[in-house]
């Protein structure tokens, strides 16, 4: 018999009948997805077919039951992918089915180097200890490369230790991607000449299918510190190859667009934390970016405190990554998040800086303000 | 100006005032990304900045308005997957708002060139005429490539036109994708033989992001029929560069694995007919597999219905292609579908096909039944 690995899911049901009955057809659809009765004896009974290992009410009170289904590393074949097929393929079209954790095997590891650089990385790079670390954002979409380089000099001479791209920005023709990528590096290049920071530039490589690995590659050519692409667009797998690709060893920075769908729903998706925290160390992301509670989005305060809690859980030797809320935040929520948060955390601010009438003390302002210096 | 491009999402709202907020905040989400007091005057805010053309109280009476919001051609930037964060990226994560249409523009054609083949493209390889297509699945998992060649030849010799992978074989040890690609091809052009039918075999291409071409081109190679992916796993670009690719010309069919989350929630996501209708065509898919109504997935026949319509409709020249329903579906539940769809479908029949004692005359009253032939 090969390992397995387990997932447990929030089932909806009104008894524990109907609840059991759910989560045996999970278990059939997640790997046979042939009627039970045809499900051929022998190895594919005895290994494939997912096995119910525990059932038992909500301990949330959710009017459901919490469903724990072993499955067999036999199933995965190797592939990332079909990992997150027989995790949630085609259950995650059934109303009422949730994936609130991942239970790993040593052979999700082999395929899952994970994050090569996570929170430790990212501050390293930063030259900084452990205190929060800052992200900011060039925008809007529709600025000029010189104006979107002017804004990334201000953020990294003000303290930022992260300028990305706005996740709109791709390769539109006010701002070609490798005039921007160039422009960018060279005006934080400049900030940290004036003020001895070790700011980093973040271009956003999310794109054609064909030219992602090349334009990371292109940044980390041009003096990048990391790339940000959204794997809900790009592919799962996508962020997994750059990770562990023999020629790029950038960090990499997820972003949420088009992800929504996995976690907006209490009763069907993702729970947060596996979403943001188990999927994304898995994959290779060091930076999970989020929607902050309190802002418009509408995740609560609890919801992202998991999240960062299952970014630096023991996840059995994959490196702790750093949460990233963004979304919102501003000044007068930095004390509240000090709170929820902590140091490991990577405040993303952009539209709330952007109203300040100096953009550069605004910075300055910010980082004080989360490491709870009076400004 | 730059051409510009709709979509209507509806707003969940208790009245017109608070949609109209919500919908200015789309606008502006999904476009600028900053607060609407710091969007730069001129370019970005006449032409980036999203505009609400139109809002309305939903028309089926759903608890909200629907906003038309106008978006330029300009934002995209030549690129798939920033027109899909344009439609719905940051939004997504937000409850309370659904894509419900998209309108094109002429830009968004010069990227999409939309599927080689569509429906008229597959019955021309299957040799049919204005009939329903058919098509099975070889599985399950944990089968050796014999076992599942002989299902593949069996499906041919019964009459499906299509026999594809399972969405869960990868690259297994018990079969690995290359061994099980050509004893599929070979199986198949077996049963052709003595048939004297037209059958094709279509491997599921999902898998390492690096991998996927290279599968197509493979296939093609070995003389597939179409291939598969699961483009909420694989990334939605890939199957636009596939429908493009100057070296590869096989129909492309889409699967729904992992993309449950985009339309299970009736007040976010997509709807039906925007996700498996006009992204799939946008992206180049011949076929798009969905769940069937009234089988253990939970869409109704109005939602399927939809669906089926938004593969056939006009849309700027691009191919009508084939709705594919599948999951569950039997001998008993033919009648009503065929009231439902029409000619213009493909049935995907797999588990029920399996169960029966002979799995040749089982596909041959199939083929009678989906087209009112008594048995």
């Amino acid at each position: 018999m090969a390992e397995r690995f387990t997932v447990t899911y929030l089932v909806i049901a009104a008894d524990e009948r109907e609840a059991r009955q759910r989560a045996l057809d999970i278990a059939l659809e997640q790997t046979v997805e042939i009627p039970r009765d045809v499900v051929p004896a022998g190895y594919v009974e005895d290994e494939i077919l997912g096995k119910l290992e525990d059932l038992k009410p909500d301990a949330e009170g959710r009017p459901g039951f919490l469903a724990t289904i072993s499955y067999s590393e036999d199933d995965i074949g190797g592939d990332f992918l079909q990992l997150l097929n027989i995790v949630f393929g085609n259950s995650s079209i059934k109303p009422g089915i949730k994936v609130e954790d991942i239970g790993l095997s040593p052979g999700i590891l082999a395929i899952c180097p994970g994050p090569r650089h996570g929170i430790e990385g990212l501050r390293a790079r930063a030259g900084i200890g452990r205190v929060p670390l800052l992200m900011s954002a060039i925008k809007p979409v529709g600025l000029s490369t010189a104006a979107l380089a002017r804004l990334a000099h201000d953020f990294a001479l003000g303290g930022m230790h992260y300028v990305k791209d706005d996740h709109g920005l791709v390769d539109q023709k006010t701002s070609p991607f490798a005039e921007r990528l160039r422009a960018c590096v060279d005006a934080v290049g400049e900030a940290n000449a004036k003020s001895g920071g070790r700011a980093s530039f973040v271009p956003n490589i999310t794109g054609p299918a064909g030219a992602i690995v090349e334009r990371a590659l292109m940044a980390a050519e041009a003096g990048a510190g990391a790339v940000m692409l959204a794997p809900a667009m790009t592919g799962y797998d996508i962020v997994r190859t750059l990770a562990a690709h023999p020629d790029f060893t950038l960090p990499i920075v997820s972003h949420p667009a088009f992800s929504g769908a996995n976690v907006v729903s209490p009763t069907s998706g993702f729970s947060h934390r596996s979403f943001f925290g188990t999927l994304h160390r898995l994959m290779g992301a060091d930076a999970a970016i989020y929607p902050n509670y309190g802002g418009r989005f509408g995740f609560s305060r609890a919801e992202c405190q998991s999240i960062a809690r299952a970014c630096a859980a023991d996840l059995h030797g994959l490196k702790p990554i750093v949460p990233a809320p963004g979304g919102g935040v501003n000044f007068d929520r930095i004390p509240d998040m000090r709170d929820a948060y902590g140091p490991d955390v990577m405040y993303l601010v952009g539209g709330a800086l952007l109203q300040q009438p100096d953009l550069v003390s605004a910075c300055r302002r910010l980082a004080d303000a989360v490491e709870g210096r009076s400004a």
